[in-house]
C-alpha cells in the first residue's frame, strides 16, 4: 500500500534545475512581455494566468478584432507579425497540423524562444514529437517543450497540489531556464527534463492511463483467474463428474465469493513481502547504500496500488457474503432443510462447535475489513497529507500487519479442520484456503524473524547509515530514523 | 459524470483583471503600509496574514492599549485617527451596524481606499449592500468590496485549494487594482467583479447553501415521489382494493427499496443524456463554436451532482436490500412457507430458472454498485486532482457508461418475463421497471449511433475546430483533443 | 461535529512573527547564499528546494567529489571548511550523534546562524534537545531550530496544504527572523515558537502519534467496555444463573452488536453536549469574551474526532447487524422454529405489531447511518475545504442534530415497550437502551430550550458582541454572524 503518491524516491535524486537558470534573477522577469500565438481555450487560459502572474501578454491572432473580446483586458491582441516582434518568448498554442501555417513568420521568429504546449491525440502517433517537428520547421528558433501537462482548467483556477509540475525540455539551456522561471512565477514547479529528445516522453504523459496500476491490476486478475478455476474444478466439476450433480448455478456468486477473499488475502501479503525482502537484502549487503534489484524497486513502488486492490477485493467479498441469504437458492435450501428436519423428527439441530466457528469467523472478518478500510481512507491524498511521518508509518505498517494477522485468523477459522479431512481433497486437490495461506504465513514468519532483537538491532544500525567494514558515515538521511522496514525503499538512494 | 468542480467553463472566458492593475509593479507593494479598523477575530487574522505577506500593518482601535496584546508583535496598534493618517488603504473590519460610528473619521478618510470585508447575516437582508451603504456614508472614499468570502480561519492557515478566490469589486478601477494586488501578494487569486453594484452578489456568496445541488436534489426528489406513488398504487392499493389484503407494512422498507433503484438508474442516465444531446446539436450546427441553449448548459454543469445523487440512491438501495432478510416479516413469511411445504409434502421446491435469475440479478447489482463507487471516489476533490485529463475522462465516460450498461442488465434480469405477464399489469399499470428503462435505453441507443464510424469521424473533426462551410480554424482549443462527448460543454466557449 | 482540522482557534490569537522579522525586505534574500552540512536524503531535498526558491546553495561534504553528483547542478559542493566560509546561514543536516565531528569547524562557524533540522528517534530521548545540544557545542553560533517537521519528501514535492507550517525557535531574534523569511521564500508558513527552550517541543512534534485522537479513543473504549459488561451480565450471566442456559456463543457477535450502537449513540450526543454547555455558559456570563474552562475548551476541540468515532461505531453496528442472518446459530434457531411451528400446527405466526416495529426500526437505522455518512464525508479535508462557512455549519449542525433525532427514534423503536416490561429487568438492571437514552435526550432537551425565542435572541446578541452591562463593542468578530452554538468555541478568543 502506501507510498505517498506523486514524486517517487527514484526521481528525488534528480536535480530539478538546469545550470543557467538561477543566474537570472526574478526581478528581471517581472514586467517581461510574453507572446502567445493562437486564440483557443488554452491560449486564453494561458493569457489570464500570465497576466495574473505579473507578465505583459501580447496575443497574435489571425482575426485580432474578433479575438480581442476573449482575452483579459490588459492583454494586447494584435496580428501575428506584430505580436512576434514585440517579445522574445512566444507560446505556440496551435494544433500540430497547423504549425506549417506559421512559416510566414519564420524571419520574425528567428532567434526567439518558441514554447510548444501541444499534445498528441494518441501515444506515439507521429514519427517525431510535436516539439521536434516544430524545431525542424523553425531551425533558427530555440524550441522549448512545456506546459502540455497543464490543462486549460488548471491554468485558470491556479495550480493544485496534484497538478503543479511543469515538465520542460529543450536543446538550449538558457531557453529552458527562462521557461522554468516563467513556470515558477506562475506558481508551478518546473522540472527540467533535459534535451528536446525528451519531448515525446513529455507529450505522452497526459495520454498515460493509470501507468502505476497496470502491473498490480494484472497481478490481481491473474490471481482471480487462478483461484476461480481452482474453485470451479473443486466445487462444480467434481460433483458433476463424481455424482452427476448440477451446481453450475454457483458460478456467478458462490464461486466468486470464495475466490475474492483468496485474492484479497494474497494481495495483502504481497504488500508486505517486498519490505521483508528488502530488509533481508540490506542485512546481507550490510549497507543501505546499495541499490535493490530493479524488480524489487518496482514492487516497492507499487505497494499502494496492490494494497488498494486488496481492499477492493475484500470489500467485494463482504458485499457478496452479505448477499448470500438473499438468493433464491439459499431460500430453497433452507426450506428443504426444514422439511427434512420435520420429516426426521429432529427437534434441535444445534451443533455448538459449528456455531462457535461461524461466530468467530464472521467476527474476525469484520475486524479485518475495518482495519483495511482505515488503511484505504489513510491513502486518500488529502488524508495522507495531513499525517506526520510517524502517523503515516504507524497506519501503513502496524495497522497493515494487524490486518494481515486478523485475515490469517479469519482464514484459519474458515478452514477449521478441513485441511485434515480426506473428503475435502477433491481430485486430490487440497482445499483452496490452504493454498491462500502459503505466502501470507511466509511473510508473517519472516517478519517475526526480523523482530528478533539481534536482527532488529543490526537492521536499525544499517538504516541509520552504518556500513559493514567501514567508518560510520556522516549524514542525515532520514527525517527521524523512523523508517521501518516497510519503508525501506526510502533507503535505496545512493549517497 | 461530474465535471471537476470550482471554476466552470462559462466563467473561464471572463477576464480576471482590470486594465489598471498590471501597471503597478509588485515591488511598489512590498513594505507598503495597510490599515485595519477593528480588533475582532477577522481583524486579527487579517493583520497576521498581511504581516506574513510582507506588509506593514497599522491597526486603529478604540482601546489600543487593550488591543495591542492581541495582534502580531510587528503590527502597530494605535488610535483610529492615527491609523487612518498613516496609510492609504484601510480595511474596515467592523459590523455594518457600527459603520456610522466611523463618521468622525470622515475628514481623515477622504480620498483613501476603504475595503469593506463584511458579510450579511441573511440573503438580501438590507435594501442596499454593506459596501454600497459604506460608500454612501463616505462619498469621498474609494470603497472596494472584497475578502468577505475568506474566513478568519483561512486567513490564518493560508489559502487552501478550495478557498483561494477573493472576489473584488469597486467603482474605482485603480482602487480595485490595488486591492487585487494586495490579495495576490497574500497568496489568494483575485477575481475582478466590476463595479460596486456587484457587492450584493459578492456578499451573498458566503450565505449560499449548496446552490449547485438545488436542481439535482429537486429532480431526484421528484423522481422518488413519482416512483413511490406508482409502486404504492401497484403493491399496496391494488391488493387492498381487489383482495382486501393489508400490505401497508411494506411502506417503510419494501416500497422504498423498489423506488430507490429506479431513481438511481434514471438519474444515472440523466448524467449522460446532456452529453448525447450536445453531440447531436454540434452535428446539426456543424460547429462547436455555437453556444448551447441555456438549459443544456446548466444541465451539463450539474452532471457531477446528478451522478453523486444517483450513487447515493444506489448505495441506499443496496443497504435496504441487505436488510430485507433481517425483518420480522421476512421471518414470518419464511416460517409459513416451511409450514406449507411440510403440509403439502413437497420435498424439493427448487426452481432452476428462478435460482439463475436471482444469482445473475444480484451479481450484476454488485458490479454496478462497484463501478458507481469508483466513480464516486474519483469525484473526491483530492483524488480527482491527481488524475490527468485522460484518466479523468476514462473514469467518468468509459466507467460511467459501463455502469449504465450493467445497471440496464440488472434491471432486465429483475424484470425477466414480467413485462409479458398480463397479471403484472395491475390497474392496467405496467411494471415499474419498464418505466425506468425508457430513458436509459434511449441514451444507450443514441450513444451507439454516435459511435458509428461515419458519425464519429465528423464529430471528432468538429471538436478539433472544423466548421461546416468555412476554412479550418487556427487554434488550439483543447488540451489534447481528448474531450469526448461527455465533456462537450468544454466546447461551448466562443472563440 | 468536527472543527476543520489544522490550526485551532486557541493558536489563532498567537502572533506568528517576531519583531525583527519584517524589517528585512524580501529583496535582500534573493540570491542569498545558504550552506548545508551533510549529504544525505534530507540535505539533498533541502538543496533542491532552496535552489528552486532562488537561493544559491553551497554544500559542505566530507567527500565532495562523490557527493557532487547527487545535488542539483547549480549547487556548489565543496569541503566543509569552504562551504562554511562562504555563507552566514548553515543548515546542519547531520545526525545528533555526529554533531561532535563538526567541532573542527568551531572557529569558522563563530557568529553564524546554524539551523538544526534533526529529529529524535523517540520522545524525550535525550536529556536536552538536539538543538540545545548543538548550541552547547557551538556557544558562539546562533542556533535556530526548524524544518524538522518537514519531510525530505515534502521538500521535494513542494509544500502541501497539510504540511505547510515550519516551526522555528531560537534565542536570537534576528537569526529566527532570517530563518522565518527563508522558510517563507520556500513556500512554507513559518511559526515563531520563541526561545530555544521550545526546541524539545518542536522535536517531539514529528514523533506524536495522533495526539488529538487519544482522549476520544479512550472515551469510546471506556463506553464500549461499560456497555459490553452490562450486556454480558444481562444476556449471558442472567440466563446461565437463573436457567442454566449456555449463551456464551453470543459473545463475539450478538453482544458486540448491541454494544456498538450504544457507543455510537452516546458518542454522537457527546459531540453536541459541549456546544450546548458553552451556550449556557455564555448566557450566564452575559458575554462571549470570557474564556470557557479548560476542559470545555478541550472538549470543543475534539468534537471532530468524537464524531468520527461515533460514525465508525455506527458503521460497524450496521455491518454486524447485516451479518446476523449469515450465522449458523441464526440458521439453527430458524429451523428449530419451523419444526416447532409445524409440530404446533400454527399455519400463520404473523404479529402485525412486531412486523411494524422492525420495519420502522430498520428504516430509521438506515436513515441515521446515511446522515452520519454524509457528515463523515464532509469531514474529509478536501471536501471540507471546498465548502463555505454556511454550508459547513449547515452540515455539521443541522444534519448532525437530524442524525441525533433519528438515532433517538431508532433507539425508541428498538426499545418499544420493553422499558415497561418487568421481565426485562434482569438482576433489577434496566434494559440497556434506557441507559443509552439518558445523555442524548438531555442534549436534545437543552437544545430545544436554546431555540426558545427569548433565549435565542439573547444568545444571538451575545455572539454578535453584545455584553451585559456595557456598551456595544465595536468590531467584526465573525465572518458573517453565522456561528451557531455548535461553533461556539470560535467565540472563546479574547478581544
Amino acid at each position: 500500500m502506501l507510498l505517498r503518491n506523486g514524486i517517487t524516491r527514484g526521481e528525488m535524486s534528480k536535480p530539478l534545475l538546469g545550470k543557467s537558470e538561477s543566474d537570472q534573477s526574478y526581478s528581471e522577469l517581472s514586467g517581461m512581455t510574453v507572446g502567445i500565438l493562437g486564440s483557443g481555450d488554452f491560449a486564453r487560459s494561458l493569457a489570464t494566468c500570465l497576466v495574473c502572474s505579473g507578465f505583459k501578454v501580447v496575443v497574435g491572432s489571425r482575426n485580432p478584432k474578433i479575438s480581442v473580446a476573449l482575452f483579459p483586458a490588459t492583454t494586447e491582441v494584435t496580428t501575428q507579425e506584430n505580436a512576434v516582434n514585440k517579445t522574445d518568448v512566444i507560446f505556440v498554442a496551435v494544433f500540430r497540423e497547423h504549425y506549417s501555417t506559421l512559416c510566414d513568420l519564420k524571419e520574425a521568429l528567428a532567434g526567439k524562444i518558441l514554447v510548444d504546449v501541444s499534445n498528441s491525440t494518441e501515444l506515439n502517433h507521429h514519427h517525431e514529437s510535436n516539439a521536434e517537428y516544430l524545431a525542424s520547421l523553425f531551425p533558427k528558433c530555440m524550441v522549448v517543450k512545456g506546459f502540455n501537462v497543464i490543462s486549460a482548467w488548471a491554468l485558470q483556477s491556479g495550480p493544485k497540489d496534484g497538478n503543479k509540475q511543469v515538465l520542460v525540455c529543450s536543446d538550449n539551456k538558457e531557453a529552458r531556464g527562462t521557461v522554468c522561471q516563467i513556470a515558477r512565477s506562475m506558481g508551478f514547479i518546473p522540472v527540467d527534463m533535459g534535451s528536446l529528445s525528451s519531448a515525446r516522453e513529455i507529450e505522452n504523459i497526459p495520454l498515460r492511463l493509470f501507468p502505476s496500476w497496470k502491473t498490480p491490476l494484472m497481478l490481481s486478475l491473474g490471481l482471480f483467474v487462478f483461484f476461480y478455476a481452482y474453485n470451479f474444478t473443486r466445487s462444480v466439476i467434481h460433483p458433476y463428474v463424481t455424482k452427476g450433480e448440477h451446481c453450475f448455478y454457483k458460478m456467478p456468486i458462490e464461486l466468486v465469493n470464495v475466490t475474492l477473499p483468496c485474492v484479497a488475502y494474497v494481495m495483502l501479503s504481497l504488500v508486505y513481502l517486498p519490505g521483508v525482502l528488502a530488509a533481508f537484502l540490506q542485512l546481507r549487503y550490510g549497507t543501505k547504500y546499495r541499490r535493490f534489484p530493479g524488480w524489487l524497486d518496482q514492487w516497492l513502488k507499487h505497494r499502494k496500488q496492490i494494497g488498494l486492490l486488496s481492499f477492493l477485493s475484500a470489500a467485494l467479498h463482504a458485499v457478496y457474503s452479505l448477499c448470500l441469504p438473499m438468493r433464491r437458492s439459499a431460500r430453497y435450501l433452507l426450506l428443504n432443510a426444514a422439511f427434512r428436519q420435520v420429516k426426521d423428527g429432529v427437534e434441535n439441530t444445534w451443533v455448538e462447535e459449528e456455531v462457535w466457528r461461524m461466530e468467530l469467523y464472521i467476527s474476525l472478518g469484520i475486524l479485518a475489513l475495518a482495519a483495511l478500510s482505515l488503511l484505504a481512507v489513510a491513502s486518500l491524498p488529502s488524508v495522507g497529507n495531513s499525517l506526520n511521518w510517524r502517523e503515516f508509518s504507524f497506519i501503513q505498517s502496524k495497522l497493515g500487519y494487524t490486518a494481515l494477522v486478523i485475515s490469517t485468523l479469519h482464514t484459519l477459522t474458515f478452514g477449521w479442520k478441513k485441511a485434515f479431512d480426506r473428503s475435502q481433497y477433491k481430485f486430490y486437490l487440497p482445499p483452496t484456503f490452504t493454498l491462500a495461506l502459503v505466502v501470507p504465513c511466509a511473510v508473517l514468519l519472516c517478519k517475526v524473524c526480523l523482530q528478533l532483537p539481534c536482527v532488529n538491532t543490526r537492521l536499525t544500525q544499517i538504516r541509520r547509515g552504518w556500513e559493514k567494514g567501514r567508518f560510520v558515515r556522516f549524514q542525515l538521511s532520514e527525517e527521524s530514523g523512523l523508517c521501518t522496514e516497510d519503508f525501506s525503499n526510502d533507503d535505496t538512494s545512493n549517497v
